[in-house]
C-alpha cells in the first residue's frame, strides 16, 4: 500500500467504489457474554432463547446464543470505515439473512461487496450498494445483508461512474430463511418464555402496540454504539451539532424497538430475516422510543415446531400507534423506524 | 391458556390473586462474568469474596460467588411482570434467605407462592404477600423472601377476598442463617480484605457513618434496573413525570447502600437474611445517595470462624446521619431505605 | 489489629509514610471479559490485539490479553484508598513497565513502596513517590509504575520527614521494555489490523492529529471508575463542587485518548512502557475529548517483527491541534493530559 503523510482514515468517497470490490473491514471481534450482560444492560431484552442457556439447550441449541442484533451491530460497526463514514444517509437494507447463531467467543469479522452504484443528479453524492457479511473463526457467513448509503464524492467534476442498480428481493420467501441446526420448539415452555401466544395465535393484518417507552440518555446510546465499534463521529461528538445533542445510531433505535416488542410478540424469538428498513427520521437523548408492530405473513418451515412471522416494527417518539404516513406518502414526523423482518416463532 | 385479542401483557389485578397460588416467572436468566462486571461499573462494590476467586477460594469456595445482590434483583426482576406491574406501592420483605451462592454460569427461575390477601379499606385496591424463590438450573433454591405489595383491583366493584395476613418473623433468629457449604473465615486476610475490623470489634447499638457520596444519573440507573430484565415502566418513561425523572427502582438504592457501607463494614461479605425494609421516600436522578449502618446484633454459626452480624443499612439522599425519623415516628424526608439484614462476617 | 471507634477509612496522610514502607491494597480482583466489554463500551477502543482472540494467536498469544490500560486502572484503583485518597494533585508518573498480559481471568492484587518523600515548603502538604506494582495470582509482576503525589498534611506542626527525592529515568530504554512471550508480528495483517502504517512508516517530529472527538457524559466516567474499585469521592460526589459536577478521573482522559489514538496509530498494539504523564488541566462532564500525537522515538526490539514507537500523546478539551504550552512554558488552559509511552508495533 502507498505509503501517506496523512495517517488518519478519511474513509472512503463514491468515486472510490467499483462494482464488483471485496472490502474486507478490520477490527475482527472476539465477543461473549460480557457483550451478552452489556445488551441487557442497554436494552430491555427477554427473548428467553438469549437469556437462558438452560431453555435454548431444552430447543435443541447447544447453549444461548448472542443475540441476532449483537451479530447484527458488530458486523455493521465494521464496515462504518469503509462505507459510511462520509455517509449522508443510511437509505435501506434488503435480503438481510441470519445463518448461524453466534455463540460467546466466537470472532466475527466482515467484509462488503460492492454490487450497485447510481451517482445523484446534482453530481454531489452517489448510492453505494453493499452486500455485507459477518464471518466467525471459522470463515462461515453467520450474517448477510445488503445496504445502501447515499456517500459525498470527493471531486464533483469527476465523472460518474456507469449506473448500476442491483435487483433485491423486496421481500425473503419464506423457503430463504436459515433455522439454526437443532432448532425444535415442539416441546416450547410458553411460560418461561412469557407469553402464551404462538405462531396460530396471530393473523395476518393484526397489530400491537408494546405499550412500554423508554426514554433515552446520552451516556447510553454513546455506549450501545462504542460497544460495536461504530466510529460515526456523529454518534459521540456533541460539537457537532449547536445544542450538544448527538444523533442516536439508528441500529440503537432498532434493538429498543425489537426488545420492547417482547411484550406482545414474546415468542416471535429469532430474527431470521431482515426484508426492509428505513430510519424514517433521526432520534436523539431525550426521546421517548416506543414501539408497535404489524403482522405481514406467517408461514411454517422445515424444522419441527418451528413457523416464521412476518413482522412490520415500527419505533416512534410520540404520536399514535398504528400511524405511520401522511397523505402525501410520506412518514409521520414522530416515526423513527419501519422495519420489515422475519422472526421464527413456535407454530 | 385463553386466546386473547390483546397480547400485551397488562399485569395482575388484585382479583386475580388468591392464596395458595403458584406462579412460575418467565424468562429464566444465565448470569456470569458479564454480570458481574456491570455490578462492579455501576455501584462501589469491593467486597473481596465477591471481587477475587483467590480470596474465595482460600475461604473455602470454589470460585468467587456473583453479588447477592445479583441474585436477588435477578429474581425480583422476574416476579415484576406477575406481581408489581400494577403495584402502587413496594411496602415491606421479610424471612429473606440466601440458600446457595450464585456461580457465574447459573440460570436462574423464579417462582412465587400467594401467601397473603388484604382488601384496603377504600375498595379501590388490596396487599398482596407472596414468598418468592429463586432457583438455578438444578432446581435448587437460591434465595426465598416474601414481600408485599400494594396492587390496583380491575374493578373496585368486585367482592373482597377473605383477608389473610401471613404471620411473619420479624427478624430471622441465626440458627435460620445458611452458610455456604465449605465457608472458612478461619484463615482470613483483613488486609486483602480492606479493613481490620472484625466482628469481635463490633458492639451492639454501634452506628457507623459510610462517609462516601454517589450522585446518581438516569443512565445508570435505567442500566442497572433493565440488567435485571425489571419491566417497571415507571423506571425507564420519561413521559410519565412531569419533569420528565424516572422513579428510581428502590432495588438500586440497596445495592448502592450496601456497596457504600463498604467503608466501614467491609468484612461484612455475605449477605445471608433480609429481615425487613422499607423504602421510605422515592430517589431520583440527581439525589446524592449515603449510608449509615447500626449494629443490631451480633451472632455465632457452626462454620469456623463465620459469625454474623446483623445490621441496620440506612441510605439517605442529604441530613444528618443517624437520623431516621420525626416526633411522629414517620421517616425524615431525607431518608430512601432502611433495611434490616445479616450479614457473614469473620469472627 | 488496634480496636478503633472510628472505623471507616480516613486514608493516609503525609505523617503516615515512611522510606521503604510496603503497602499491601486491599481487594484483589479477578478480571475477564466482562471487563473488557465495559472498556468497548466506555471508550472506542478498536485495537486489534485486544478485541480478536484470532489475530491475537496469530500473533504468537495464547488469546487476546485484556487491554493494558485495564491493567493500569485496576492497579491504579486498589492503590487509591492508601496513596491518594488525601491527594491534593496527581503530579506525576514515571519507570511504568508492562511486564506480562493480563488474560481473562487473572486476580490481580497491587502493591506500593515508598520511595520519596518531601515536605512542602508551606508545611500543609508534601509529596508522596511510590513504585506500584501489580501481580496477577501467580505472584508475577504484571505492572509497575513510579507515581507520586501531593498529601495533606494531618498535622501542619509534625516535623517533616528527612527529603528523599528519588532518581527516575526520565525515558525508558528500550532496552528495559518488555515483549511479551510468543508475541511474533512478522505476518501481521495490516487489513485486520485497520492501517497499513508501520514502525517504518513513521519519523520522530512526526505529528497526527486523531481527528475524532468525544463528549464526555457523567454517567460514562462514573461507571468507568468504578468499575476499576476507586474510590476518590471528587469522581462520585455532585455535592463537593457548586455545580454538581464531578472531577473526571485522570485515568479516563488516559483510555480515552490512547483509544482515539487509534485514528493514524491502529498499529500501537500494546503499551510497553509510560515514561512520564501530566493531567495538565481538569477534565468534566460536557467537555468533548480529542486527541493528538508525536512520534518522539522509534526502536527495535529483539522479538520477531516486533518495534518499539515513543509517542507523546496529548488530551485536549478544545483548541487548536499540536499546540501544547503558552509562551511561558505553562500548559494550555485546553489541554488535559500529556503522556510520554512506549507502544510495540510491528516494523
Amino acid at each position: 500500500m502507498l505509503k501517506t503523510v496523512q495517517k488518519t482514515n478519511a474513509g472512503r468517497f463514491f468515486e472510490d467504489y467499483c462494482i464488483g470490490q471485496m472490502i474486507d473491514h478490520a477490527v475482527p471481534r472476539t465477543v461473549g457474554t460480557g457483550e451478552r450482560a452489556m445488551y441487557h444492560a442497554l436494552y430491555p431484552a427477554r427473548h428467553v432463547l438469549y437469556s437462558s442457556d438452560a431453555f435454548a439447550q431444552f430447543s435443541g441449541l447447544a447453549a444461548s446464543p448472542l443475540d441476532d442484533m449483537i451479530a447484527f451491530h458488530v458486523v455493521f460497526g465494521k464496515t462504518v470505515p469503509d462505507i459510511s463514514l462520509n455517509a449522508r444517509a443510511n437509505l435501506g437494507y434488503a435480503e438481510g439473512r441470519w445463518l448461524k447463531p453466534v455463540w460467546p467467543g466466537d470472532t466475527l469479522r466482515a467484509q462488503s461487496e460492492v454490487i450497485g452504484l447510481k451517482q445523484n443528479s446534482n453530481g454531489q453524492t452517489g448510492v453505494v450498494w453493499v452486500r455485507s457479511r459477518g464471518l466467525n473463526q471459522h470463515d462461515e457467513t453467520v450474517l448477510e445483508y445488503v445496504r445502501w448509503v447515499m456517500v459525498k464524492k470527493r471531486d464533483p467534476e469527476s465523472p460518474a461512474p456507469e449506473t448500476m442498480v442491483p435487483d433485491l428481493a423486496e421481500v425473503l420467501e419464506p423457503a430463504a430463511l436459515v433455522v439454526p441446526a437443532g432448532l425444535d420448539f415442539t416441546r416450547y415452555d410458553s411460560t418461561l418464555a412469557g407469553e402464551p401466544h404462538r405462531l396460530r395465535d396471530y393473523t395476518v393484518g393484526e397489530t400491537i402496540d408494546h405499550v412500554d417507552g423508554v426514554t433515552i440518555e446520552e451516556a447510553e446510546h454513546m455506549m450501545a454504539t462504542r460497544l460495536w465499534q461504530n466510529t460515526s463521529k456523529t454518534h459521540f461528538d456533541g460539537t457537532m451539532r449547536d445544542d450538544g445533542s448527538r444523533l442516536i445510531y439508528g441500529g440503537h433505535v432498532i434493538s429498543m424497538a425489537r426488545t420492547l416488542s417482547f411484550n406482545g410478540l414474546a415468542n416471535a424469538q429469532m430474527i431470521a430475516g431482515l426484508n426492509a428498513g428505513s430510519h424514517a427520521n433521526p432520534c436523539f437523548a431525550g426521546d421517548t422510543v416506543r414501539a408497535w408492530s404489524e403482522v405481514l405473513d406467517l408461514a411454517e418451515t422445515a424444522a419441527p415446531g418451528v413457523g416464521a412471522i412476518r413482522l412490520r416494527l415500527v419505533a416512534t417518539k410520540g404520536g399514535a400507534p398504528f400511524t405511520l404516513r401522511d397523505d402525501g406518502g410520506k412518514y409521520l414526523p414522530h416515526v423513527l423506524l419501519d422495519l420489515d423482518y422475519w422472526a421464527l416463532m413456535p407454530l
